[in-house]
């Protein structure tokens, strides 16, 4: 999000809600970060990481990873692995690649992006097909080639919400129609496979290339993943030295990345409960404020008439939430948040929303 | 228009309809061509085109202008001159300057594109305000900032449609409050002015920069105008440098784009008649294909089963029509086509478009 | 250069020995311009251009050209034909690309440039061929590759200097065994072609790519051309598009360029002569100052205390000279500089020479 | 170095001496990451990364430092926040940013490179200062203007060599009357104050940014940091985020480069020991092929018939040795290598080069 709550907390610890980013290693973590067999990756040789990579490879269905420091690196090796300067990215007009990325695909990129509203729903699949321009560039003097379609899921901007399958099944074939990738910003992928209650690589396998992220609902404090076929994830590599992602002795970080895939990826039900628990007590307290079926996973959006106050006021009780629009919080459930914290939440923000006035009056 | 039609031609001249860029000087534009005083314009010497520079600014209710050998090229510097690396150009999901300029925003000049759709109709404007992400720099770390809106006026992908007035002025004073630039491709305002029976001023005073052609309707052979503030059209001046667009004697052509404001700029109103006519014509021989209000300048779009091999029939025909997508074509009327040529168009396209199997059926 | 002359002028038309990009087009050239044929050069429909496009590539020696509004835009889409993002090019320190181009290649290409210095002379060959890092990528995960040797002939900011023949057949073997693409920038090739005696095509098969102008020596008011192999051309033609530089009837100043090259190139002799004896004028004066055998074309090199106090004061005698460096005024002859006008260009700047403080005292 | 050797190791483990970057953490650097206290950086609540900044900042006397995950990404963050698209950076044809970074400062960053000889040594400082093209812009229409020079302590590709301080100090008064930012690319700044005993600060505080490295000699796993102005490391920041640079619990890492710093710098003495001791072996078995005198901090250059060969020899016998071109070999000494390990390598490596032919023979 933008802008970020006051810094200043309260005596005792704040629970903090603003982000799953926000989580601390456990000491298990910790553990296996500090037994880590490292060596060079830049050489690869890095055992830890060439283990990571392979398993989250085999977990997404396809012949290659790479590790890189963050979601936004994976997002732009990914995306220009398959897109030559002067093509476009069609994606959707919320997608955090073209809002929280600080415009790196053109920047650094010289990659166009076109945005469509609606992408996950409410636009038919024939006219997505439509605003694919695939052709062979001999056939044209002054038209812009869309090289990847890129969707979200799940999609932070929409509170966590999670593609339905069959969609995505569908823009598969679209897109390969039309000789375009398909590209997943999976930042949160891990989230959609235990809301749909399906094995990560049946969604992996759906796409060309994927971003996975391992530092937000796993709870790794550094890192993520861009997956897919071995010459895409090779072009990467070369787009992740450019950008100074090359890391040396990284497999004190790959070695959290497996310790989060290992045992953190079934717990993800834990924060999807808290986050439905959180969405219907927010929801008793001001009914057209949060929209509970909108809760899909860890997320809880709620509309205030000053998200910054509301900040304020949340934070002074103890409650961090994130900023999500001039008239929107946003609340996301994570590893450090558990139970007791949870309903602490509810307790500081269920009263504070009551105090608002109705919405829509 | 992405694919051009076959260009073996039937014996005798064909009427050339495919875009309006196809005219050819005039004798009397030839005349001022050869007798322009010229100097060398990198040096900012040329007579010529510091006149037709002073010309265009005034015309348009603006500081200064900058020649360039084309609206691409007006398009990048103005919007280039107002975007930083790494902010982003909000425009129409269907704007030239996404669509047709191969890019170039993105990988020339590093500044990201976000697409509305229906920006000059359909959508709110307060939604489009909404989308406008206009902050100090300071207080955000990751999410991009929109510098510029760019409108397109009239729409070439619109068959030629004319931006209200009025949203015109409400988006002129939500981007000012937003403290954005509001850009116009204005390769066809020309005609915008003469379908609003407006003086120039009037549209160009409502932006900060725009873009004007005058090897479209105007006739010239070549050449287009950055217009706006001093500062502005100076840093223009620098990426036209930078792009090659720096041209020496160049009076020879700026002596045609003058020629064509005296002369060519009234006689717009002749297209428009002549598309309204073409457009009335085609809609007798196929009502549900050419939709004669949406006419509103000198472009008709005209549905068919397949664009490609009507292209195909209709120059077998004699009359070249443009392709504008798979099942559409487009028919521009322009200096070099008169009443005649008109009148050719309708008696070879009717029957075509009447022998098609009805639509929507 | 950087910086120019004052631009008020003595009563009387002054001799402008600035450049030679400051020539008018003369009375044929404008009718040739006058009476051109001309047609939709975006389209490829244009007669002049495609006439003018054939005959540069014939009389270099190579498939194809593509006629561009400068010189800037040639060399900018040669070498990025030939040059992907993340490759570098390797040229002179002294070499027009990375001095008066606005670091164009990198800006908008993503191409390195990395400088030698003695390029054209000191430097020995072998040395060169050391400093071409090419290789297959997959060997390699953090060296740039070269993908182009730039060279210029001849050579601006050396005084007009022309590269010997057999230096260039050299490189055309390094190059050629390295699997780089060999550049030229050929702004005045047509001049290196005069001063060796050999047509143009001897000169044009040593490279892979060149740029050549037809508005310096030859005096053609707008156009370079890039010549190159059929891929190359056409690769180059996109970015033209890209970059704004295609125009519609641009047959109006390809004639202008066809003309040039029937009139212009054997005359190219008398600037040299010109030069010369301007040269040989000016070393009289002021021996150390001027070196008449470094004069190969058609350029004199000066130096002097204070170049732009120079610049002035010549400019007061009538003669307006240009500034190449702080102590280095550069005179240019041309096609719009006869007998007379070099004689009293002498007349002028041999007394202001003459009263300088001796040189190296 | 580009071409690694082959890694199929002998049984026992190999000394390595390709870089310095092999080394890994040491338990009590293991201890310490385990046990950093952490927060989210990207919201700047990362208490070790701070305090990693903050110490860095102090060492080399500037107000700022920022956290980067490579050397890379340091000299990239650094160099940009400088350089404007379209400006260029002045460096040594061999330096490390524009050898080994893939080109990134044009292709991500749209800045020039131009590339002197000699920039360290060779090079008459008067003749620096001539190169760098420093003026206001608005005097200029066509000059690209040099907005930093960038020089590399010590000197990779020299085989470690220290910049004398007399001339940086040099460097530092022209660069200052220029108006250009002189910037270091300090991957092993801190050898070159062991080498020449002064503080780091000595070397820091002559120059605008710096980036320096804690993953090679210092020996922590994975960082670099960009060092400067408050100012111009704010812009860095940005840069950083939008690279993807943006860790979350960083502290992890940033534990290792405090422990660093607190432990490993002094000990830097012992590398500089051991690169002695062997140059001078070597130098004993093969007299013209090593130049003792050069190695100044850590490395050892020798030149050798076939790079590739050699060092797939002296893998067979137990040494990893780099290639850092087609005739010469590069040793590296460093945390891991003790004296055991030197006598080791000391002990294969001079019986195969004195096996070798001699040289210049």
């Amino acid at each position: 999000m933008s802008v970020q709550p006051p810094r200043t907390r309260p005596a005792g610890l704040p629970v903090d809600l603003r982000s799953d980013t926000v989580t601390r290693p456990t000491p298990g973590m910790r553990r296996a970060m500090a037994e880590a067999e490292v060596g060079d990756d830049v050489y690869r040789e890095d055992p830890t990481v060439r283990e990571l990579e392979e398993q989250a490879a085999a977990l997404l269905g396809h012949e290659a990873a790479l590790f890189v420091p963050s979601g936004t690196m994976g997002n732009f090796c990914a995306l220009r692995a398959g897109a030559p300067v002067g093509t476009e990215v069609v994606a959707d007009t919320d997608a955090h690649i073209v809002t929280y990325e600080l415009g790196g695909l053109a920047a650094l990129g010289g990659v166009q992006t076109r945005t469509l509203s609606g992408l996950a729903d409410t636009l038919d699949p024939a006219d997505i097909a439509a605003q694919l321009r695939a052709f062979p560039v001999a056939h044209n003097y002054n038209m812009v080639r869309t090289s990847v379609l890129a969707v979200e899921n799940t999609r932070a901007r929409a509170g966590g919400r999670v593609w339905p399958l069959e969609r995505l099944d569908r823009l598969r074939l679209i897109t390969e129609d039309a000789g375009v990738v398909l590209h997943c910003d999976g930042a949160r992928l891990w989230n959609a496979a235990v809301a749909l209650d399906v094995p990560p690589r049946r969604l992996g396998e759906i796409f060309g290339t994927l971003s996975v992220c391992l530092s937000k609902g796993l709870g790794a404090p550094v890192g993520s993943l861009v997956v897919g076929g071995a010459e895409h994830v090779e072009r990467a590599r070369e787009w992740r030295k450019r950008l100074g992602g090359g890391m040396r002795q990284a497999g004190v970080l790959a070695a959290a990345g497996l310790y989060a895939l290992r045992h953190h990826l079934d717990r993800l039900a834990d924060d999807h409960r808290h986050a439905a628990a959180l969405a219907a007590t927010l929801a008793d307290a001001a009914p057209r404020r949060v929209h509970p079926e909108r809760t899909e996973t860890n997320m809880v959006l709620v509309d205030v008439p000053d998200a910054a106050a509301f900040c304020a006021q949340a934070a002074d009780g103890g409650v961090l939430v994130g900023l999500a629009g001039p008239t929107t919080i946003r609340i996301v459930t994570h590893l450090d948040a558990d139970d007791t914290a949870i309903r602490r939440a509810g307790d500081v923000l269920a009263p504070l929303l009551n105090a608002l006035p109705p919405a829509g009056s």
